[in-house]
């Protein structure tokens, strides 16, 4: 059983001792992934290539004599993060691939599987950043000067990673080998576990971005500045995560507030300053907008910003009736699907359910026979698509 | 002019862009500060020892005949601290010391100016580390197991910066050579801008402590987990920070959030917890009790505490004599005339006024006069009880 096998080869890759998941982008977990992807390509014979922005992707046939289906996800995870969200769909596609090839399948395509990097952008703050810099979404000077919390910049990652960074930029030559793209994916919320389903569809993604507030004040004395003398921005802090909360649910949207940076971070000194990281997403833009509406006077800084994304509706037929009539489901995560749909290729996804619906977090899980029934459904489109 | 010149010779070491200053104990910038300040003692021919915490000590006479007359304060800072908080004090040691000289004093005891290791506790979390432990306050095997931020223990620490951590312990030979101690400190409010003086005599410090509060909640996907299955400790930290100040204001204290640690501090992941530092003082014990008493549903956790400390009142009206009827003052900051008052010691403190009342911050400041004028009335408080 290749899943499990594949399954357990990337179990300890970054994983701490709660069980959460670090593998952020260009790091040495991120090469240890980067080696177990290329074996798994080697071992099944396929050719490996890395595009423009170091996505890296095995080919079963030539995608330069006709553009092929592509399947595949990413290995990348959020700080403390699951090992389903992503993995499953890069391990899915070689399982669903060995399916296939077992069957006695004769593609009259290529099949490609892709391995997306940095699709959290946990480390350097834009999310989907491989699939964006290959379809022009976001710019190469941008992105080489991106910095982690460290101070490195993207660019000195990849030099210390061995690329050049000066390789970064849209890649024609990369898109036009993709004829559709199949993301599998574990559900990020209960959907599923309602309609009692181990797989679904996705038709949408909802428009989402990520914004940052600065929150200034005055570095001081915990221990002798008056109550009255004082501008903490920690108040302004506390305001400010109510006054999302409240303006999410007035909205109909999700709105979260993950991150802090407090300056100077010390026990007996008032903050100078307080810098929060705001998550905005709904099924509709204009409920995002109310909620940036009503913070305005914190003049929220906008740090991406995707647009919904509604998936290829004949592609998604094709895949509900190859399946036989699976739920349909929109979704407030982003993906590099929806990067790729933004793009003009043709793409669809699948969810494979999650009992707790938890993601972004050690909890996150999925049941083994519903990952297989994932891998199924999987190979049943590839099959539908490719012959 | 000697204050110019050691003032300016401090100035660099470990100044950011911003001019706040990091100085933390047993790093690099510490060992440029101590190496200063053994150049400082061997430039006047003192004699330098080191005791067993590792601060330093630099005597005029010896004080193992009889005791001495000591001054001094630390040289370390908070993260983005001031210029002033601790080194003001050592500095103007060594100039009271050369203005003695001058004038041709010939002292009847030894005279010593002292610099404390880990005063602002800002890298292993406990205040006032070096004079704690050698008065026994600290237990040597609790500090030598503290971690600084990267996990460093103390221990680690102090072998990484060439010294023995297992000479950490209560140290009597040194406390026996303190027949007095006199710290100069600037003034960390405005006390003395409203009494129009340069300098004031410290007649008590507040009671003061640290307490640390977990907020644990359910780490989630920010972009698919609906409003109502949040279980996002964000919205408690929100709660707590406004309970803070109203405890605070309700018992006439000081409280203050300074340092907060996100898990796992990802924009697109609702936290699985928050952690939150909270620093309480007051001018009465009773006060403190009531904020914690206020906060008990957060469960706070006591990392430290110290007590009220009366100065003693004897050597307070001596200096008030001295210097001719300076205001006194009683202080909400922690310093180690502290715990060497609270081991017994005869201590007194004198203040340098301070424009802005700011400190733990970039824009701590004194005017040049007014710490020439806190260094005659150091000379002058020195003078009488040397002689």
């Amino acid at each position: 059983m290749t899943f499990a096998r594949m399954w357990s080869d990337l179990a300890p890759v970054g994983r701490a001792s709660d069980g959460g998941y670090r593998r952020f982008a260009w790091t040495a977990e991120d090469h240890v992934l980067r080696e177990w992807f290329a074996g798994e390509a080697a071992a099944r014979g396929l050719a490996l290539t890395t595009d423009r922005a170091g996505n890296q992707w095995a080919w079963w046939g030539d995608p330069d004599t006709q553009p092929g289906i592509v399947t595949g996800s990413h290995l990348d995870s959020v700080p403390g993060g699951g090992a389903f969200d992503g993995p499953l769909g890069v391990v899915s596609g070689f399982a669903a691939l060995d399916a296939l090839r077992a069957k006695g399948v004769a593609p009259r395509r290529p099949l490609g599987i892709a391995s997306f990097v940095d699709e959290e952008g946990a480390r350097f703050g834009i999310a989907c950043a491989g699939s964006r810099l290959i379809t022009g979404a976001l710019d190469a000077d941008k992105a080489r000067g991106l910095r982690d919390a460290d101070g490195t910049t993207m660019a000195d990652a990849l030099t210390s990673a061995g690329r050049d960074p000066r390789s970064l930029g849209r890649d024609d030559e990369t898109l036009r080998r993709i004829a559709s793209f199949v993301e599998l994916h574990v559900e990020q919320g209960r959907g599923l576990v309602h309609t009692g389903d181990p797989v679904g569809v996705g038709r949408m993604i909802w428009p989402h971005g990520r914004w940052r507030v600065e929150l200034r004040g005055q570095a001081n004395h915990a221990g002798t500045t008056p109550l009255a003398d004082r501008h903490d921005p920690m108040l302004d802090l506390a305001a400010f995560i109510a006054h999302v909360r409240r303006a999410a649910h007035d909205a109909g949207a999700l709105a979260t507030v993950g991150k802090l940076r407090v300056d100077p971070n010390g026990v007996n000194a008032i903050p100078s300053q307080v810098t929060a990281w705001l998550d905005v997403r709904a099924e509709d833009e204009s409920a995002v907008r109310a909620v940036l509406r009503a913070l305005q006077e914190y003049a929220p800084a906008e740090e991406s910003w995707t647009p919904v994304t509604v998936l290829d509706a004949d592609l998604a037929d094709t895949v509900v009736d190859a399946l036989g009539g699976p739920p349909t489901m929109s979704t407030g995560a982003g993906h590099d699907a929806g990067i790729l749909a933004a793009a003009g290729i043709p793409t669809a996804m699948l969810f494979v359910r999650n009992p707790s619906g938890i993601s972004h977090a050690a909890a996150e899980d999925a049941d083994e026979a519903d990952c297989l029934a994932g891998i199924d459904a999987l190979a049943t489109v590839l099959e539908r698509l490719l012959t």
